[in-house]
């Protein structure tokens, strides 16, 4: 499924607010005939986008699944969109079984900011030095403890996760950050990109990203990037 | 000027709603320290977009131009952004002389719709033969009446105008139209789209539109394709 996550709370119920998974819950409701819980691959944040979520539930309808985007598209809101449909062994779990989630972060940089962009990027207006951003970002592929880029209070206790390709792409106004991994703790990504700033801004050098990995003290860190910047692509099974 | 027109009744200051105007001038009013009348190279309808708006107004204030985006900017809400600014002779006037107008429209055909393009494109999911499209789309361009493509009930008395290119773009799940001209009368480009898309589903011929243009008949011509895949894209003096 995709969506735009400017209107919502995050995917996950939360009472102080709409989520994306109590919408869709509430469409699957009429759609089944019966209440169903969603599991989602990833729980993303308030303002986080999503263009490749997984989700599953366990129904006792006999709707055909490659029925369902349709069905569920005609009662949900214009921001979100079921894709595809398919039925799965009982035993799937969206999160648990992910073998690959691919994210994008998207920084906008123009001096007079975006119409189209503001609730889809993180709009930045400092000069920055995108090699040195591409260098840092190489040293995050491969296996390392990424308790550095964890949110603090975290309860997570194995914090090691394989990035298998995080690569900057500079796009004129806009700078595209696609990071692959095998798993990411919370926050990751938004704290990569805003030490991957601090970098390019030239607070810190390139190989202070390795210094990180190394360190795993997530104060030593730069701050989190902004939600709204924020894309889960794909999820890989 | 770019604007989502996503929120907004259109350019024009009108009583029944906000428009892009509105706010302008009052963000207008507290930089300059009086209040001054914009005038607009195009009065775009309520969800029309644009990425090259050109305004224009008289001052007394002693800013220069080139300072203005950004003190507007700061005061101005984020769909709604001044790019450059500079100072013209008394005589400009954004719309008379105004020498060529680009407009770009966008249709998004999935048959899921679109969770980020769903206030800016036309969502359609309908089998159309751009081919069919692109040969029809090249008989407007040259000198033409341009009545059948002008919303009934317009007093403009000229309606010739020179289209001086009009191209369809095929990007995925994107159809792109691209037309520059002199002028537009009221609704062209909208009409000219809903056209197409009669002509691509296969309702009327390409020829028709040679037609059109010789029958000076908006009756004869396709309904009015929706404002939100419409883009003021820019202005040449």
């Amino acid at each position: 499924m995709e969506y735009d996550g400017t209107n919502y709370c995050g995917f996950q119920i939360q009472p102080n607010g709409l989520t994306v998974q109590e919408v869709v819950e509430g469409v699957l409701k009429e759609v089944l005939g019966h209440p169903v819980r969603v599991m989602a691959a990833s729980r993303t944040d308030a303002g986080v986008h999503a263009c490749g979520q997984v989700i599953a539930f366990d129904t006792s309808s006999t709707i055909p699944a490659v029925r369902l985007p349709l069905a569920m598209n005609n009662r949900l809101p214009p921001d979100i969109r079921i894709l595809t449909g398919e039925e799965v062994s009982s035993s799937f779990h969206p999160r648990y079984d992910a073998r690959i989630k691919k994210y994008r972060y998207v920084i906008y940089r123009r001096r007079q900011g975006s119409a189209f962009w503001f609730n889809r990027a993180w709009l930045l207006y400092i000069p920055l030095d995108v090699d040195r951003m591409k260098e840092a970002a190489s040293y995050l592929v491969g296996t390392h403890d990424l308790t550095s880029f964890c949110a603090a209070g975290s309860e997570v206790k194995d914090r090691v996760r394989t990035i298998m390709s995080c690569d900057l792409a500079d796009k004129g106004d806009r700078l595209e950050l696609d990071i692959a991994g095998d798993g990411f703790l919370y926050h990751t990504v938004r704290i990569v990109v805003g030490t991957l700033v601090e970098i390019g801004r030239g607070y810190w050098s390139p190989q202070y990203m390795d210094y990180l990995l190394k360190v795993k003290d997530r104060k030593k860190a730069g701050p989190t990037a902004p939600a709204a910047g924020l894309y889960l692509m794909e999820v890989v099974y």
